[in-house]
């Protein structure tokens, strides 16, 4: 196999879509942010009250996901149909995981809108909460699940 | 310590740092992407030529730094001094991790954006990579060290 | 009824709209701004030579709809068919009333692009005399029709 | 008075402020989106749980304040140092208003910011109840109070 | 024949294009910086090692196609099936010549989004050979050719 | 000399300026478009009405000047001062020639911001007349004058 991205000459290059076919497409993305115990309890206990540090990250993956053509160089701008987001609290880590799933009838994947969502809502956490720990720690962003196209499903 | 991003209702807010001084502030940020050998090699392969793949996460990272504040809802708006970007290639680990330096003369720190440049560079590597390897990793973005400003220097 | 924007763990979501089929949808909506005497007779004075608030304003309300989905969380982003605005000067009142109208051949209404449009012309507006007073009042920003898409016709 | 914004062709301009000085400057803005009993009671209900629904409209009016040189053709482009926002919940109206206050140290004031924080955050608010009442009517975009600057205080 | 963009009061409008047939179209365009010898040198011997210049060019102008709608006022958002660049370099003329070929399966055409991706790719390299040589010029950015749509094909 | 926005390992950098002295710099930009004796009767005749092309294009240019920083990877955010454009019709040459001026007090000089709303000004005019000429020529974008900073002054 070879690059897709690069031409003849090793120019990159916006891959040419125009055949593939409209099917249904959904990606699941997920990611990890780890805290101090004293950070992820302050999260925590907000999430008692009204939650802003979890809300506003799942608002920012959500919008995220809309400026994905526009940060990653060669990805195609899409109408994505759908985002749903999900945020596990893993206690004995002191971890949170954001879970971002984007669905597009079109005719490319949407791997980079869920992983683009996943970035920069754990990126949100880590703003909202650096000023209490500035050692956090963003592991594990990675595609879970990828259904529709040509190339096949995908699953973790 | 408490979570500064919100008010007494515990609403989200941009806090106020109009009374904080215009020092020279630099923060360099890190992170992994892991991929299989055969991947690995095909991004090797290209250094040796042209290094579309690596050039392309350096642009993207540089130009990300820009929209952070677009990005991360309660990040100010900066107008940024640099950027510099490096690459290690871990052929041990199948890796590459991508470091971003920014530097601002400003009232804020510049965290979120060295963050921020790393998670789209490191996207960039994958949407690039995607065809031949969907199970990459994208894992260790942190702060490496941060200068300037009251609440003193940060170093990993 | 209940929220559509929320999941069962009430948490924002992009509303999945791939089901939904592709028919031509149309949005109107408008909106009125008030202003001083002297002020509305500046606008109208150069709307008698070359009318650059009311244009500026019509322009900005135009570009404006292409961004509803990068301001408001939610929407879903759409490749508009179409854009057309007007306003009405009410002299007995010293305000102007702006229309847009939105077309799109797609999956989702345009009421938001409609209404936006006029809420960032209407501002234009506001911007470009506030010189002369800042006690505008924008008012009356509201839906004035649609068609097209399941939940029916809207006719104010 | 005459309009700031045109030269002496009647050209739209953006106004040099190089020799303005830097001052803090505050501005506060208002406005009210009235609805239905129905649709003001189910955001009212998620307010007791989540909030989202408010949770999303503030987040949204922050974001788009620093959006604002982008939307109205001839603001500058500024450093916003902070935004508060607040919304009163008008039981006897049927109404909730937003008010958004934004801080600068800076050369120009910050109005426009505050105005379209206020108008998108509604906007927000109109897009996710909307399933329920089209019929909703924003109103009263209003600047409240104005600090710093060579145009004096501002006070509605 | 008349100015498609503009309404019967003379105010500019998007174009009504939901009646457009959906096929595939395809616009080429060029464009052309000269600079001085010892600028061009640079350049050239840049691109005997890894070509930065040239390489970020390129994908400024794959990544400015896709900024064309927000850019250009009445040009409608499209989803772009495909970009390819290239670059001639014109020694006898100490020029870089830039050509920039995007596809779209739409109902509109999509010279603008190669136009644009010229214009900025140009800029690209003027920004980074500045240093050297303020004099650059930059002309003949010109439609190469199109294809697809009503209007018919266009060949230079 | 060299190019200053490469690295000792050739890799794209953003310039640090971080320690330039603040002042007041502007820079003039021109570029020209040239098109057939029916469109350039088009927009002149329109001009003798509202102007709306002409008026469009300056408005396009204004607000590209303050997107340089996201189209040309290199490139700072800056807090531009203000923006001045004026058009010359040149009936000899059925030409358009668009001029940007752009002031700042800041670190770094506006050249590009002046060439890229040169660029997007000329543009728009070729979008709101291309349906009558597709074959208008762009050319000419270039400085025309540069003043403050380190760098000295430029006059063409």
């Amino acid at each position: 196999m070879s690059l897709t991205h690069l031409d003849e000459k090793d120019r990159p290059k916006m891959v040419d879509v125009s055949d593939k076919s409209l099917t249904e497409r959904v990606a699941t993305a997920s990611g990890v942010i780890q805290m101090s115990k004293e950070a992820f309890q302050n999260v925590i206990n907000e999430e008692n009250k009204k939650g802003p540090v979890l809300q506003t990250a799942i608002i920012s993956a959500i919008m995220a996901t809309k400026q994905t053509s526009n940060l990653i160089p060669m990805c195609h701008p899409l109408n994505i149909s759908g985002v749903n987001c999900d945020i596990d609290e893993l206690k004995d880590d002191l971890s949170f995981k954001l879970w971002v799933t984007v669905k597009l009838k079109g005719v490319t994947g949407v791997e980079m809108e869920a992983l683009t969502g996943v970035s920069i809502g754990l990126l949100t956490i880590y703003d909202m909460v650096k000023a209490i720990d500035k050692g956090m720690i963003i592991s594990n962003i990675q595609l879970e699940e990828k259904r529709g196209g040509k190339s096949g499903d995908f699953k973790r």
